[in-house]
């Protein structure tokens, strides 16, 4: 199998490392030798080491995507609109396709896979959303025979650092950013990770396969963690809460919810000791009930063993005259459960004025909007000024709870919500 | 697709229960109806439910494992000979088949995997391991591009349940044997699982897995958990670690070594925090890295769904003309590692005479043999009593314990050593 590799930074480079380095037993597991024929670069002046054959490069995309010598192709460049471009040639052109791309398989996932069906070929993407834990596999193929109600996820490695730093050293969000960059976790630009666009993404992917029904980015609620404060960290500990960027998952008879939001996660929660960059996915399920997949979400050589294994698997298929029938199918659209209607507890932290009766008010506005509350926290007031109180609900429908939000913005003795978080009980 | 199922207990049950409820989810991946056509049983007195016709049921084997109008075979009988007798006919008749049968695979499962690839059948088990995580699956797919070096598993939800019970509740080992075996978690003759014999086979699974070469039930050194006392968990937990049954599998070069035994886990380990009955498998991979699975190990509808997820991809094999060239492949016997060469960090509780010196002496004797210690914790001694000295040494070899224990016993001071535990750290 010759294949063609599109892109050669961070994972690419660690395909061709596994690929070199585990040979003969891949050779073993697929019946013959897997290479890489070509590799497509920006560039052909920058230095590549020495694991490759000089002729392998290329700067031209035609020479993989529509070259009759490749056999497969794998993605690893990254970019949206142009790599959707040449995975679709490819493609057409009944190559077998492994790709990394979450961006492309969130936005045109079912597209491209419908084409695939529709010329025999494989298309997998395991390392999308990750990189180290097969969830994709394990959704696809163990849940076959289950339903999956409810999937929890925390799939962004550099905002799961960032909060762990926040969490264990006191240090603020600006501080655990830059440490971020400087670590190269962080890009110059941190928005795809901190305004929770790359989970969103990840999500997207993940409840299409859960629920069996295409989800769209759009879909999915999307909130960063670049307003979580020292404070909201500090209190939510005091109650038994760990702060976390989660993908939350939710199916509900026919309708589903996705979102991604800062969440207060209960310290006996396994989600709440998922540390540092590592991911971790939560299923709920009818049948098997919990499940837990924790692993690194991304790297040169988890995400590259991820792919990897799926080009082991493509060529497997091929081996055995079985390319794209194995598991693409086409999926319906998702109805969105109306927002109104999605169920949770929810953490607020509020500065009210330190006078008597306040504390009494507050939970009576609860109380009349018919939401209970599990645990109510005031802080000993400082001299004069304001103090904080924070309230943790039981569940409700998130319409009570923006009945509650608005009633507590128009209260006197409430000068503002400082935050508000999404709860996630053990 | 018409089924013979062979057992109808708790997982056969769970098996019809998932058929049936999910039949239209099921058919959809198949494309075309699975159901059952017989059900072998011991006797047709016990009323059976209604979900499956009256005609289904049969005493006689042949029904099923000789019969033209099976399709597939599902074993959930339990057993070892005559059951593995029967997989070996359903599997020469051409049949595939899917079992939960933890036993026959240990003991039989290279054996009967080449007969199925012999016969152009899948053989599918996943559900022998940990009932409801797909770590089979993961093991043959997900680390086919990557190579495992280490495999640390609970694997044993009712020892994990009463370790678990004793940590939490002070309670003593024999009280919570019989509070498992109150709530149906453990046998009335327990020994399969507290003698560790259940562990070992599943990790004699797991082990030929991840290592690709035969591991044999005799070469997993197997300790139970009837020795562990309230004092080894409390001691463990003052110097921060909990006890739990631990499956533990290593590859070194060319040779592997493969034990269960109760282990110091430290806390800051994930697989400290995995209790009940839950089970988990941590891997660790040249690639991936670290990686960690957790679910239900047992119960009805956990297994069941795994079997039925097996039966889901078997059908798919059978549909597309690939049955029994997916993932069977013959395995090399393993070489062991010699048990001197097995490096760990070992736990010693000893039980000391109360005068000045003794300590001296005891971490001079492991000095002398070239063992460094990292914690050592004396206990505050009682009226004339003899004193408990605990000691965790740094990673040794096996055989420098073994002096080091041997040396131990000799010594005046000592008056016995307590316990002996294998030590994971974080």
């Amino acid at each position: 199998m010759r294949i063609g590799l599109m892109g050669f930074g961070t994972v690419g480079s660690g395909v061709a490392h596994i690929l070199h380095h585990y040979r003969e037993d891949i050779a073993k597991q697929t019946g013959g030798d897997v290479h890489i024929a070509r590799v497509l670069v920006r560039t052909l002046e920058r230095p590549r080491g020495t694991l490759l054959d000089d002729a392998v490069w290329t700067t031209n995309a035609d020479d993989i995507v529509a070259h009759p010598d490749i056999d497969l192709v794998i993605e690893v460049m990254g970019g949206l609109e142009e790599t959707r471009a040449l995975i679709e040639r490819a493609l057409r052109a009944g190559k077998p396709v492994v790709t990394a791309n979450k961006d492309v398989v969130a936005r045109y996932g079912a597209q491209l896979c419908a084409i695939a069906l529709e010329h025999g070929c494989d298309l997998f993407y395991e390392a999308s959303v990750a990189g180290g834990i097969p969830i994709i596999r394990a959704l696809a193929h163990s849940y076959a025979s289950d339903r999956i109600t409810r999937l929890c996820g925390i799939v962004n490695g550099t905002t799961n650092y960032m909060l762990t730093r926040m969490a264990a050293d006191g240090a603020s969000y600006e501080a655990v950013l830059k440490e971020a960059q400087a670590l190269g976790y962080a890009e110059a630009d941190p928005s795809a990770d901190v305004c929770g666009w790359d989970a969103a993404r990840k999500m997207a992917i993940l409840s299409t396969l859960a629920f069996h029904a295409e989800v769209q980015l759009d879909d999915v609620a999307t909130e960063g963690i670049d307003r979580v404060t020292q404070a909201d960290i500090a209190y939510g500990a005091k109650l038994g809460y760990t702060v976390k960027l989660l993908g939350t998952a939710a199916r509900v008879g026919q309708r589903v919810t996705v979102s991604v939001q800062p969440t207060m996660v209960h310290h006996a929660h396994p989600l709440a000791s998922v540390h540092g960059v590592f991911n971790a996915v939560y299923v709920y399920s009818e049948a098997i009930g919990a499940a837990m997949y924790v692993g690194a979400g991304a790297g040169s050589l988890p995400t590259a063993a991820s792919v990897v294994a799926d080009v082991i698997a493509a060529v497997r298929h091929n081996r055995l005259g079985v390319s794209g029938k194995t598991w693409s199918r086409e999926l319906p659209l998702r109805t969105l459960l109306p927002e109104e209607e999605v169920r949770g507890k929810y953490f607020y932290l509020l500065s009210v004025a330190d006078r008597v009766g306040v504390l009494a008010q507050i939970t009576d506005l609860f109380a009349r909007i018919g939401v209970s509350l599990q645990s109510v926290l005031q802080q000993s007031p400082q001299l004069d000024g304001p103090v904080d109180v924070i309230l943790i609900t039981h569940e409700t429908h998130r319409a009570a709870h923006a009945q509650c939000l608005e009633a507590l913005e128009r209260l006197d003795a409430v000068e503002h919500v400082k935050s508000v978080y999404q709860v996630l009980d053990a």
